[in-house]
């Protein structure tokens, strides 16, 4: 019998609890052991909760239960949650968790203690939600050498731009539906400036690589600045924008960006609307596979957080596929290192247009006196110093290729 | 050192090779060990080939060899692959196969014999070729219990539709492109009728509900009837005509069927296009998640492969997860256990298509004379009664809810 614990009983947390309970016949099935829940870590009390007596407010309850082997960390934010899991790591316990802020920033330190103690440190409710997609990945990694991951790891400004694409919403009314309808916190700006893809995209390129990519290397530019007629002009070019997280594997580098984007309609990353999220990973043998599905809410996260309970169940010895390791040198690429076509408005003529970009095509014009058009690719330096020598560059937005 | 064998060195059988000589570090990473080529079963000579000491056309060779302990069975075909794989399981050694017409058709009885000889049979490769399907299942399946699957399993199909969906051609004109890009056989009957979705159909549901599907048990309809005028209709009802494997789990029965069926837009299995596969799961927690990429072609069915040697090599003992028993009540849920909308073509007058029934959503007509609509959902049997009562019902097609 596997004893376990949840830290946290929010949203995620109650989650966890709820499948634990509902589907034990299941999870004994896959664990090859029963899962029983010893312990609920958290501050507020549940006196009305049927089963009371599993909650505390002292951590230490958990820390030295000899018998507790797998914690489920759902309790989001940095501290305590890295101070509980990195204890409970020291202990020889397993911890699976939800919370991608704490891995992306403290991941490559828990994933070593991880090893030396040879325990399992899991994730995989961290990046899409319930959607498979860390396991996966590393199947195709079994075979293949990943060269590129895009996705769309961010529900609440997928949702959003899918009000603009859909409904034809500027952004601040696409913004305050999303808070009504709950999918946008008050405070939006960690989905809606790209952080919460960002760290995510972090957890993705250091998995694929095994090498620790630092959030904070990552330049991230968030879909603020995307206005109604960016996303009709993305229309006329048959492309719709998305936020992406997006990471390429140049040599023993690593090529990471987040920023808005134009997907032509023909890619599947296009027609993942409202709160869904989609990863697609390209490797060299497989070409490329995408992995769809809800990137959050409480049952869908919850069953990712079971399924790396389950595992570290069965897998009381840590499972080697899910790591990354420190690197001393960089292992960034240059900002110039991958080139993309980019989207241009302007309001100079076209004439001045195709001087400075050569070859483009030209979008139909949504706004009098505008220009717009797609470059060929060109590094984020050429773009830069090419669209100061345009008269007046309103703005400039990738296209995914 | 781990010693492996290929059977049939066809497309699938020279990218396994590929891939096993490529990207060799790769794979002793993953699977704890070196991976060793240590022979090639195929009737034909390749007196060019640069390891052609590997080959061999007495498969006593592979059989009897001890060190072998890894087979992939890429040969296709029913005769000798099945005396084969059984005989290598018998025999103690694990197999991989791509094989999807052997595992639809002796897979129980092939999983039986490795279950008593503790091996692996393992299949990635036998549905949605090189994306990964069946783990990810899986593991969903850890958490969930997967209620429901729908997957468009036939490239070849897909390809015919998307060009008379986006190109406007008609469905001979489709499926003459489909042949002379390599894409459909000189006799297309397999694809085009709907066997070859059957056949994974029948194994995913087999292994969502772990009890043995017949594939002869599942109604299988192709896309021969389906014209461009359909195509037109769909598309005025904001919908794709796509050819669907479908499974639902209802109470102790499987309800499975393949047709062609409407997908709303707005669901992602409408924007899987071309040659693409994509398989969506259901579970009670999860919601819906969608597996995409190429379902066919050398090196991505290959990859999958790859993968499920790794798989067997590094777990010397029989995985569990992938497995299902054969059950000897009638498993199979009663053909009006499901409704579906259907859209429906009619020369009738719409007051009597009102009249028969009850409340529908009308098509703006393409045709004159004829009248469209959609349905509620109805079982097969009042769709079919239904439809007897107009004056003259050209056509009825599901719609995927």
């Amino acid at each position: 019998m596997a004893k376990v614990a949840i830290m946290g009983f929010g949203t995620v947390g109650s989650g966890v609890y709820e499948i634990i309970k509902t589907n034990a016949a299941k999870l004994q099935q896959n664990a090859d052991d029963t899962v029983e829940l010893k312990y609920i870590l958290d501050i507020r009390d549940f006196p009305d909760h049927p089963q009371k007596e599993l909650f505390t407010k002292d951590f230490n309850d958990i820390l030295n239960d000899e018998e507790v082997t797998v914690v489920a960390e759902v309790m989001g934010g940095l501290h305590p949650a890295y101070e509980f899991t990195k204890s409970l790591l020291l202990q020889g316990k397993s911890v699976v968790t939800s919370n991608k802020e704490l891995v992306a920033t403290y991941g490559t330190e828990l994933l070593e203690i991880a090893r030396e103690k040879n325990v399992n440190y899991m994730f995989e409710a961290s990046v899409g939600g319930g959607i498979p997609v860390i396991r996966p990945m590393h199947q195709c990694l079994t075979a293949n050498n990943i060269t590129k991951i895009a996705g769309i790891l961010n529900g609440t400004t997928n949702y959003i731009l899918y009000q603009m694409i859909a409904n034809g919403k500027d952004f601040e009314t696409a913004l305050k539906n999303a808070q009504d309808n709950g999918y946008a916190e008050r405070n939006p700006a960690a989905d809606i400036e790209g952080h919460d893809a960002c760290r995510k995209i972090a957890i993705l390129a250091s998995l694929a690589s095994r090498k620790a990519v630092d959030y904070n290397d990552i330049p991230t530019e968030g879909i603020v600045n995307i206005t109604l007629d960016d996303v009709k002009y993305a229309d006329k070019l048959n492309s719709v924008i998305k936020l992406i997280g997006y990471a390429e594997f140049i040599g023993d580098k690593v090529y990471s960006i987040v920023a808005p984007m134009l997907i032509k309609k023909s890619d599947p990353l296009s027609g993942v609307n409202d709160v869904f999220n989609a990863i697609k990973v390209t490797g060299d043998c497989v070409g490329d596979v995408m992995f769809y599905g809800a990137g959050a809410g409480k049952l869908p996260t919850a069953s990712a957080v079971v399924a790396d309970i389950v595992d570290s169940v069965k897998h009381k010895v840590r499972s080697k596929k899910f790591t990354w390791y420190k690197i001393d040198t960089d292992i960034m690429a240059d900002k110039d290192a991958k080139k993309f076509a980019y989207f241009v408005r302007t309001n100079d003529t076209l004439e001045n247009a195709k001087k400075v970009f050569g070859e483009i095509c030209v979008a139909d014009s949504i706004v009098d006196g505008e220009t717009a058009f797609v470059t060929q690719p060109l590094t984020a330096s050429e773009v830069e110093a090419k669209s100061k020598e345009l008269k007046n560059t309103l703005k400039y937005i990738r296209v995914l290729d």
